[in-house]
């Protein structure tokens, strides 16, 4: 957390990867952009390679005034303006004329969105690992753990626990993969005042190139000053992987519903109430949900200001910056409360399966309706319809009431349970090449 | 700002309002929930006097260490349990047990949150009241002020800019009338563990009604837990302020175009680049464009959670209180910024005729129709249309064109301004109405 | 529906408000719009009655190829070019001439929405009252039916049903007071082409009061053509409804879970799976739920374009109308759904009785808090935390071991209900003051 | 458009990309989804291939009461149940029994929704490629003509009117290349009842493959009826590509104004006024930034819904179809509408290069720091600071002002480009190898 208080940080800031998008990143990713600008025109030979070393050694963010810098912002509505101001000051008069050479405010400050989000994105994939790798785990374990299928939150028909957890973890490969491509086309900016590097004469692309190589980011076959497909999809792919995780959340808060008890989250001492000493809240899934029910409408900002006018948006690229900051933010959070929370994960098969007896065998109708189907065809539907209804209101089961009728079928729930072992397969498959 | 070193609170924390909605409010507003329900329950004689009194006492922000209740928070997904917690241990053994009596965390986070967003919505008022004063101003001194109309930004017919001003003013006048409502429902919460007030027995109403007296807020029917219209509306009524006053900023914009340049910002060192000296920026209103843009998403994201499970809900609250917060930060910026941008204001009312005169007399093509339709009735549009068409095409006048083709026409801006004068006059009744 | 072969619009247009906010219904209503126009133009002496009323006449929606119109707004970015254009046609050349008098495109394009949202409305709030009475039967007939309460998914306390119907109750009214707010600022759009009335001299204001009473809406201080106040309202006012009611149908979906039963939606036939034949799902609940998660979205979409540009937007008015309908359709179908649900609705007090004593006494340690404070003071707390984990891991009531400490409570639910009755009568106070 | 009376689909339904996204699509989807899966049943030897003969004779939308299946979808919130019924009368008693084998409702919906989005998603790419092409032609043509580059709408730099035009050509191949990652996993749905597909009991893989095969579109390696990331993907793609044409609308809007007049979109008739005949508006860029600006809330709507419940999502999965219809409709006519403009758009090199020259030299104020640093050091921006404000005050050029102040420099925005040529062949090639 940003040491702030801000009271809420624990939930929102969860983890590294959160804690990587923390309000406070801006100061020394502006200054790491800056300190790789002017080394990167010390390559290309366009300040002193002096310079640049002092212009470097200055950039320590510990040295200037965040406040004053957070302030001064307002006058012309980026911080990196008197961020410039400020390092001028703290170098040699020789060095200050070099500072920021050939940039323009927007180069910085993109160019430090970059670096916040490759760094934050890193992190988050190693969060996605680990919820993975325990949903790999569960699907594993519990490929034969029977349980109540439900759509619409009604009953279903039976699956298996193991089979829930490989469509949980194939969600995760598939966000790991969205999130490590977007992070593979994170750019440095870098275009002047109009996005032309005029101030750079012929020197712009080899300050450029290595402006990219020394961050180890893109280096953009143009600068990208209002062209923000990037960022849109950035957002996307943050979006997507904040819904991937709060899918499982949303299934384990659901499963923990006491009247479902299928599944706990460990720790005694937590998800503790103020007033009902007796509650065991899954607060790691609650908490994800949390912040990932945060997520779209920040995708929906992002979106809206991804048309920018002509060389640098008036109020759009603005509006930017801290969208897309809070956005990672809150995504990591989610992905860390997950794996948190999948991490705790303590299923119960007995109830499982007590849950899944206890709905009788009406959840087993289709596959009446597939026994009886040679003898009766299309006809086999109806009759299993009936005799399921008539069950439920005699309180009697299915197979009883088809028994009676002459129409004799066998409901075991471990026979009826098609490929879901293959799809767990599957899954795990997928985890393996995807490591 | 908060002081924390984020760099972009210059920007999206401005103004007294938006401070009053920083990151680190929380405190200070649960503490105050907890002190004045302690009273409360005094004044119900629940709880003995003394004890509410120290509670009261110790309900200090600095005697607490919000770095530590953040983190702490994460345990149960609500601050208000280390909160409590805390809270117990600065008090005398007896009256830790009178501490957050018969209250559940949701209770206190709730009515803090009604305590910020009163604060806040009062500060935003007199922000919208200086805004509104300003473009009274304008649209009194400005009634005469010919300006060119502008509809899907292509010229239209003559306008006074007077009458822009006061369009804007009716914007804002219908703003805060919606946020006064807004504030005049904000109210205490107070149910207790699961919304009976059980933990009070028959005291529960008497400390409700004292809890809602002491702190101004509504005492509401019953609690609100689940029941989120009161935040809904208020959410509501935040988009719309944000859009009266970005549509002000918007105008601001395009009128500081260089090419338009009718307005401009005054303030020598606002508006600089940090590589193009000769820049000049409607920096405020720029501001106010970027605030105004992170407010739908948000508006959004709060309306999303508004359907909450049972008697509390699982990761839907939860995830409120900051979007709450971040929506009433960034309307108070927006609106903070553009009263400051009216302030700044210089109109330029010759370059506005100029500009007027420069699109020719053919913006006056429907008051044409209107005096060739005596004489050529619904002909008269496509003699006009002709007409105009030509001039534009040989660099000839419409009424010239339309004289030579013995449709002698006087075309004269100021007399084609309909009931513009009126309706200025009517805005700024109801801005005096309004005060 | 619109009988236009879209599959969805069982689900999405439902009931008669959503209907009247099919995408069909704009050329009645701009056909409405321009005969009260000509009409209030002969108030005002401005046009022949005659030609008013061959107008009048003439605005048969039958008599118009919608389709010819749909494509031809295309030209102009707006379907009120063709319209009037068609309308010219099918007049008498005299009449032609005073079709669309002094007004511009948006005026009745933006007078049409005014139409479609006060009927909308006006059904929306019916259909809001019968879900109203039915929360009213419910919570009058449950006031005394044991619940558990459930926060954060989790068992928390006892309630009642009667209790959370009131809750519901609660919502709904709130909803009507902010519609009804709403459809009573509903306005007449006439400014012509600049918002300055022009081309009908002085005339202009007659004229506008005369379209205003015939139609029955708000006679506007001066034009809103970018002055969208009114219409974020609306959207808010949509998007907190829409909430209101999908609070109500998760309830019911959660409570319908098999594990949970408390309720189901009666309707022998509906909810049917096309391949489980024993299936009961709470079709009603579910479908509103389903509209009102496409509310929010669109909210944020019609907040975004509250900026509009000078005196006409380029791009934002003309996204706002199809926005706002659909915004109409999804919140009227939620509503409609809901009070479907609400009216099939068969409550189980057995079930619920059986639920709440399944979590045993547990539920009921605050209450055992409350009755060892005047005996244990602040310790109390501890002693039945204490107790209750031991009960949970021995299986054992916690007034029994409780009791096996010396520490004797006797917890029974329906002694422990606080102020729920209170709560309800007072939720039947509001409605009944609503009606 | 649909021909269903609805007057906007001349806007928001443009083009056949946005045709193919038309509300009345589902029905001819869903029969070719139900044909594709009785003929891979056929395939895989679990049904006789005489029915799935049948069944396929039988899908032809003309033959099915749209309005009914509409009505009757209302029953189980969904559309497929009534369809697979009214499917079922349509084919002999043996075939009947084989309609929709194996199958549940979100398979063939699903099924349907990745073909109506890969349909849509071609012409989408299509009108990308005429949109690119034309970007790149004035990229190439625009190579050297200079334009005022504007950042936050004020005067920037000289940049060239073909790099404007090839970073909305980069922009453009970002998209299509997104759409076409996220067109490449579109994917059938099968599962059954629970995602087991236990109906199909051994032969589900071969069906579901054969499936897959027939119909060309991806088989996942388990069904994915809650796990949603494709989902949110092709969301996040089509925000993103309606974001990067937005951006070339606006460009034009703005660049049309009259003030700036430095693009007109050509067509004699097209842009007219209902009232003012005069006027010449860009319609078509207008008509892009109208659909444009609808996308992002649509993609909050559908990323909101990405957390669906256990097996099969109640409330959430039902609200997803249409909102991705609509997401895939109004990009699709941003898209044309962006194309059209581009295609018709007449640029005004004259009136660039007169709207650069009228900020005079004060724009090159950058190129005199440049200038005189090897003589002043970094002094020379405070220098040129002054005189620049000075010329702005006194009338006069910057190179006049500081020459007399013994600077003597040369400001030709013809060499003050930087690298603005190469960034044009940079984008060119990356166009050729998107092609």
């Amino acid at each position: 957390m940003s040491g702030n208080g801000a009271l809420f940080d624990g939930i929102f800031e969860r983890g590294a990867g959160a804690r990587a998008a923390g309000a406070d990143v801006w100061l020394a990713a502006l200054l790491e952009a800056e300190a790789a600008l002017a080394a990167a025109c010390a390559d290309a030979g366009v300040i002193p390679r002096a310079a640049a070393d002092e212009i470097a050694a200055a950039c320590v963010p510990e040295a200037f005034d965040a406040v004053a810098l957070a302030a001064a912002a307002a006058d012309s509505a980026t911080p990196a303006v008197p961020l410039v101001a400020a390092l001028r000051t703290r170098v040699s008069a020789d060095a200050a004329g070099h500072v920021h050479h050939g940039a323009t405010s927007q180069d910085v400050v993109d160019t430090a969105a970059s670096l916040v989000a490759r760094r934050v994105l890193e992190l988050v994939d190693a969060d996605l690992a680990r919820a993975a790798a325990r949903c790999a785990h569960l699907a594993h374990e519990h490929r034969a753990t029977l349980q109540l299928g439900r759509t619409l939150l009604q009953p279903a028909l039976p699956v298996t626990f193991g089979l829930k957890a490989a469509g949980w973890l194939h969600g995760l490969i598939a966000a790991r993969g969205d999130l490590v491509a977007a992070r593979a086309r994170l750019a440095i900016q870098l275009g002047g005042a109009a996005g032309t590097l005029a101030s750079l004469g012929a020197d712009g692309p080899a300050v450029a190139a290595a402006f990219a190589a020394r961050l180890g980011l893109v280096e953009p076959a143009l600068p990208w000053h209002t062209e923000r497909t990037r960022i849109g999809a950035l957002a996307g792919a943050l979006g997507t992987a904040a819904g991937a995780v709060a899918t499982i959340a949303l299934d384990i808060v659901l499963m923990a519903q006491a009247e479902v008890a299928e599944v706990s989250e460990a720790g005694e001492d937590r998800g503790g109430s103020s007033t009902m000493p007796q509650k065991r809240n899954p607060v790691a899934a609650i908490s994800a949900l949390a912040c990932a029910r945060r997520v779209p409408g920040l995708v929906a900002t992002v979106h809206a200001v991804l048309p920018q006018e002509h060389e640098r948006g008036a109020g759009t690229w603005q509006a930017e910056p801290e969208a897309v900051r809070e956005l990672l933010r809150l995504t990591a959070s989610a992905v860390a409360w997950t794996a948190e929370s999948l991490e705790r994960l303590v299923p119960d098969p007995a109830r499982m399966r007590a849950n899944l007896d206890a709905t009788g065998d009406a959840v087993l109708a289709e596959a009446a309706v597939a026994q009886l189907a040679p003898a009766l065809g299309a006809g086999a539907r109806a009759v299993v319809t009936a005799a399921a209804r008539r069950g439920r209101d005699e309180g009697r089961s299915l197979a009883e009431v088809l028994g009676d009728d002459g129409h004799a079928v066998e409901l075991d729930p471990r026979r009826y349970l098609g490929s879901a072992e293959l799809f767990v397969d599957r899954a795990l498959d997928a985890h393996r090449r995807s490591r």
